[in-house]
């Protein structure tokens, strides 16, 4: 048996999933959740759960939405994502009900989530010169790598007996074919400059892919989606035999759909035309991180916290405003363009459309709009199962009464995505991981 | 009776289309057609044609793919717009077979086809202010506009008399819903910098429409298609009763579609990641014409010019070159996603798939291709009639026997678009152009 820990480290946020791993392959069984919030917006908020078969579906909710300072804690200054990792570690540690992590020691294997990984196909245990491949990456993607890389840090210094293992959101896409990953330009300077559709939201992909495989009774490789991820960051994705065939995001997260703070695809002269310090440095670039500020204000700036003030998508879903009516219906224009796109890259051949994130997983009424402007391929949603609230299931079917006839119909999923979980288990599974528990 | 004469300015070759219209709103009658080619790689050539009811379809080609330094004319020499202007004008006045055309003073009204005309919803007298107000444009589309401008200072010079009227190749599309023609970005920023989607090939469209319900034997206002203008410059329009509802192009020509020498949509990151003077001004820049370097490439150095070396289709399906495959997987790829898209913005109401422009009419491999990547949706091709060759009607039904059955099967279709035509209708249609004349 190992630990295993999943860290996702965002702008703004540090959370760390735990996990017992029995043996190589084996599903990993989830010990204990924490997260620490608000790092750019002080004081930040601690949340922690161990799922110790107590409590509401197993889970012993120890802080919820706590801010460090009120938990009496004298050392829990969090300044930093490093001090954020170290205090998390810490909650583990002294938490006495969760038996299996008494000392940092006690940590196997940590795994990453990186959101740019190039042309890594798999997970990279961070060996030798692993962390400066991955850190070069940082140039494809500045906006997006350079926080995870910063834990990644943290942790080869506070648990230096641990294994780090590389998890890319870009892996899951490695199978894009040549003709739709590649951009129209010239083919030396997209090689040189490694310039190609790479894809995300991979981890979640996967996880989607497999779920969803296991509850049509159907082999993964013989299954085929329309998955959208849908969330503050938001992607779609064509799986055609269990395997990405496209995506909405392309180099980097900025392209597809757009998001909380994100433009998604705009015609690319608007950056020239945007405002006259296109091709400045950001004042938030530094030696390290060049980021023009055009690319942070499509980035950072825009989606619909641009067009309605919020980055609450239930909040902009509830509300009959026009700012917010105009973004949920752009959004669900942008979303059910590439519905149909992906149909017919796929040729017509979709066991199911998926919705996941936190925006697919909890907004019905988004649903019920993609599937309505879509039902013209034959998707249909059940207005009760998808009106219904709390999804207790991992795939839950919403498919409608005239969408659910005969064999060749589409269903309408609903996938609540586990990033977490699907990097305990690509993490965990090199075979060199379990060399000594042969 | 008025002679029209319709101007279209590239960005190395003028086109002049000579028509007489007997009344206001009847249909313009073709009279002659003269062409100066390759202005940027000299000697430039010249085309000229009269409708005279000889030689084949009734044309009779004075002159086709000659040098104008052949033609025997010591006076021909063409260095710019200006000078290609005025020997189109004097091949007319000189010709004695062309009875209509004796002096420039023959010569009423003369249109020019503009590419971006901003908030522009009909075209536009130039009277006044309104030169300044379409040269103002320009900021919008500094590589699109600029050529077309430079020809309306040679009319205005050379033919003082006429009326000149400015055609837009975005008015088509003033009809796009909010929703779709916004971009998810600050709408302060928006508003104040005119930045939204306008769309082009406008008047292509235009005539597509009109040409295509006639031949559908539907009213104009209840004809919806999926149409693809598919030539040097490529984009997709879905049109919804009539009016365009979404089109592929944007803010500028350069989204959507790739195009010969255009990249069409990529990753809008790219533009940081290209290359390291990304932000400089180009060489090609002037006072008043302000590109950066980065724009240039994705318009004039990308496209299949980059991925294959030409810019002849033709000779790209024709090929089984790895290259030329790729650009041509690239592209059918690219345009069946436009399709699958507006067949479902359109909610499968679609009473025929259009294909025009240079490509859309000439390749019947590449029609084959997005029809069969699109045979889910319905759509199916005849090949004995895509492969006939030669197109004789404005336009030709191509439907495939399984695509034909039913009244809500949808059709198949190619259309010779004629955009001389739309803008000799177009600008010759406002009511003060024909106050003599009552």
């Amino acid at each position: 048996m190992k630990i295993v820990l999943s860290v996702n480290a965002g702008s703004s946020s540090v959370k760390i999933s735990v996990y017992s791993v029995e043996a190589r392959n084996a599903e990993p069984h989830q010990l204990a959740e924490a997260q620490v919030n608000g790092l750019t917006a002080p004081p930040p908020q601690v949340e922690y759960s161990r799922n110790d078969g107590g409590g509401k579906g197993g889970k012993t909710v120890v802080y919820k939405d706590k801010k460090v300072t009120d938990i009496g804690d004298d050392k829990a200054k969090i300044d930093s994502q490093d001090d954020a990792f170290a205090y998390l570690l810490r909650l583990f540690v002294d938490d006495k009900d969760l038996k299996e992590i008494s000392s940092h020691d006690d940590i196997a294997i940590v795994t990453h989530r990186i959101v740019h990984g190039g042309d890594y196909t798999q997970p990279q245990i961070v060996v030798g010169d692993t962390y400066e491949h991955i850190e070069a990456l940082n140039d494809l993607a500045p906006l997006h790598n350079a926080k995870s890389l910063e834990i990644v840090r943290s942790c080869l210094k506070q648990l230096p007996k641990a294994t780090n293992v590389a998890c890319f959101d870009s892996q899951f896409h490695a199978t894009l074919p040549e003709h739709i990953r590649t951009y129209p330009i010239d083919p030396a300077t997209a090689k040189s400059n490694m310039l190609r559709k790479y894809g995300f939201h991979g981890l979640s992909y996967a996880f989607i892919t497999k779920a969803v495989a296991d509850f049509l009774g159907k082999p993964v490789e013989e299954t085929n989606i329309i998955a959208l991820h849908l969330g503050s960051g938001a992607s779609a994705c064509a799986i055609r035999g269990g395997k990405s065939w496209d995506t909405s995001m392309g180099l980097t997260p900025l392209a597809g759909l757009p998001g909380a703070t994100r433009s998604g695809s705009v015609d690319p002269s608007l950056v020239f035309h945007y405002a006259s310090d296109v091709g400045k440095l950001s004042p938030a670039s530094t030696k390290d991180l060049h980021i023009s500020r055009a690319e942070e204000i499509l980035n950072k700036e825009a989606g619909w916290k641009a067009l309605t003030g919020t980055t609450n998508f239930g909040e902009i879903a509830g509300s009959d405003k026009p700012s917010h009516q105009l973004a949920f219906d752009l959004f669900v224009d942008r979303v059910a363009g590439f519905v149909g796109s992906y149909y017919v890259t796929l040729k017509g051949q979709v066991d199911a459309l998926v919705f996941a994130g936190g925006i697919g997983e909890r907004s019905d009424r988004l649903r019920a709009a993609v599937v309505d402007q879509c039902s013209c391929l034959g998707f249909s949603i059940d207005s009760a199962a998808n009106g219904s609230g709390h999804l207790t299931d991992v795939v839950t079917d919403l498919t409608g009464k005239s969408g659910s006839g005969g064999a060749g119909q589409h269903r309408v999923l609903v996938c609540q995505t586990d990033e977490q979980l699907e990097m305990a288990r690509e993490g965990s599974a090199d075979e060199s991981l379990w060399a000594d528990s042969k």
